[in-house]
């Protein structure tokens, strides 16, 4: 199978991300959970895991990087655990549901939330982020990237206006990492939700939330934190605060793997060739009859995800004949974001997704063209 | 190593677990996040796995079966997805901080909690249950076996006292699900709560809730669930109302396989085999002077876990001992349940604990007890 699905989770992984989870599972228990070898064992690959995505993201300290299953769930403590009744948060009209619906849950229970409406092609005007402040906003909540159309928000520009007003930044970087450069130690943002299985290549049941200094959350979960055990409380020291039950220790070690396979290649280099294969992809849909591309349509401005329909087809349909007939591997639908596809305008239609990783080759595209023109015709 | 520490992970794990583990990295992408073969093939894996364990269980609903990343997450959707302000829950004295600390958090938040005392041997009187009961009582929460003591905790008689009163009742399963039947369609638990990295033999990051029908809980976390995207909250319909962002379906793959295992050796089979290690253990513990051992001290009345100290020595340099000299691994200390501790009178000192798994043999007791019986002379 050709795959072109990469925005939902990469595939094929490097193959050091599966030995290190076997490794993991074959040596090593439970870490923070006993003083023995195989504990210490397990301690290591999650300290180790830790220390090496701190680093990866420009982050002095490691233990301000917990542990998530997903960056749904690093997403729901970054907005859950921050925001009361009485706060106000501001998100964009391209978010995905993973902090969509959980904005919505606390409207209910009495937050404020302002939508900024970005434009078609899925772009945000920062000033708009900036005309929503009001006095009572404590979040600003940002993807970094759509993960329907690809758009890179101006990430920059709107922590700058964050950090000017006081106000927590939260960057969903889903889409990102792994991609896109980021620096946390240049960039302003206090709050960055990522996943593992993504552009970080490491395997799914891995994420974190990267928690700047001074930024108080509560838990989501609490319970067992294998420290301070005599505690009825919570204890307040990070990571442990945030990562209550055993971690996904081989998960945690593939994703460890991940991050050395990136700084092995290069983060420019997976940049530049995920850029190569846009490039191409992009140029030659213009060419073909029927299809409308959505998004900005430009290599410097998006990652490596692409949105498109044939005239008014059912985009399922699409996917399902790239699949069946061509082996290519997409996705359709609204991709959990329908904000964004309300932005858009494919609220009714959905999209076909097609999403690159490092792995994909001009081939991929080449195949997928093709396919497409085929398509069209028939 | 000999490894007795698998009351925190079990360890080794069958060969099955990880042949299904590298195989679901290898063949499969993000269930329900595609149509293309990839993505189903993820989907299927997820499916086969919940119906594996609902069958277990004795579930009728696969969908009643919702996957968490530990038993610690399960705790807490039961727990916090349920309560509410000015609601009672009942809960025993020897639960693991994964009950207490929620349990006190909600505390805080106007939910009532009544802590019902155990024994000096972990033991419960399911009558002292009952009369804890109030008219707003909306919840019992009670381990099925102490991760301390091993203590197994009346759970029939306490589930006929919940369905009698109409209170739901949570069962904390992590330390039983593997060892003790469990059949969901007998005993009338509501929400059954399981580690999947335990007695179940899977991998770490795996877990589960059931959540009997009618049964209403709030999600933790919520966001895309890969169906009914178009909504602007989070779907009522059950695997995915609980399940949002992507799923550990690598470790979920490893779990199903540790059921397959489980269902291979029998049930029965891996009880009595844990029953004998128990028994040579604890009628030999009788015999080495200056050991002080916690819990009913009767096979039947316990699960393969083993409380125990040495006169009034540090529990952690016995088990630094152990394995420093020994390359035996146990855990010391409080093991997350001080109240538990408090209960058997070790708060201070914490204990020891050996804990079995189908993979120990006598001659790993036998190592073990004249460890101990070395250690005491020294």
């Amino acid at each position: 199978m050709i795959y072109l699905d990469n925005a939902a989770t990469t595939w094929p992984k490097p193959p050091e991300v599966w030995q290190a989870m076997e490794n993991a599972l074959k040596i090593s228990a439970n870490p923070g959970r006993g003083g023995h070898r195989l504990a210490l064992d397990a301690g290591r690959i999650v300290f180790e895991a830790r220390e090496k995505l701190a680093n990866f993201f420009g982050v002095k300290d490691p233990n301000h990087i917990v542990f998530t299953s997903n960056a749904t769930e690093a997403l729901n403590l970054g907005i859950k655990g921050l925001l009361r009744p009485g706060d106000h948060a501001i998100t964009s009209s391209m978010e995905h549901n993973s902090v969509i619906r959980p904005l919505n849950e606390l409207r209910k229970k009495g937050v404020e939330v302002t939508v900024v409406e970005c434009d078609s092609q899925g772009s945000l005007d920062p000033e708009d982020i900036r005309k929503a402040i009001r006095h009572n906003t404590k979040l600003i909540a940002l993807t970094h990237a759509s993960n329907v159309t690809g758009t890179i928000m101006p990430v920059e520009e709107v922590a700058k206006i964050a950090r000017e007003k006081d106000i927590v930044f939260l960057v969903d970087a889903a889409q990102t990492a792994g991609s896109l450069k980021i620096n946390l130690e240049e960039t302003p943002i206090d709050l960055l939700a990522f996943s593992g299985h993504k552009g970080l290549l490491g395997p799914p049941g891995t994420g974190g939330l990267y928690i700047r200094e001074g930024v108080k959350l509560e838990p989501l979960i609490t319970g067992g934190t294998g420290s301070q055990s005599e505690l009825d409380y919570q204890p307040e020291v990070l990571p442990e605060r945030f990562e209550s039950g055993t971690l996904n220790t081989v998960g945690i070690a593939g994703l460890a793997a991940g991050i050395d396979f990136i700084e092995k290649i290069g983060l420019e280099n997976i940049r530049r060739h995920e850029k190569e294969l846009l490039t191409r992809l992009l140029s030659e849909l213009e060419n073909i009859p029927g299809i409308k591309v959505y998004g900005p349509k430009d290599p410097e401005l998006q990652v490596a995800v692409v949105s498109l329909n044939i005239e008014d087809r059912d985009s399922g349909e699409i996917a399902f004949v790239l699949d069946q007939v061509f082996d290519i591997g997409v996705r359709s639908g609204l991709h959990c974001a329908p904000r964004a596809h309300r932005t858009i305008g494919t609220f009714q239609q959905g999209t076909v997704r097609i999403s690159c990783s490092y792995f994909n080759t001009v081939e991929d595209i080449e195949a997928c063209l093709n396919a497409l023109k085929e398509i069209v015709t028939t």
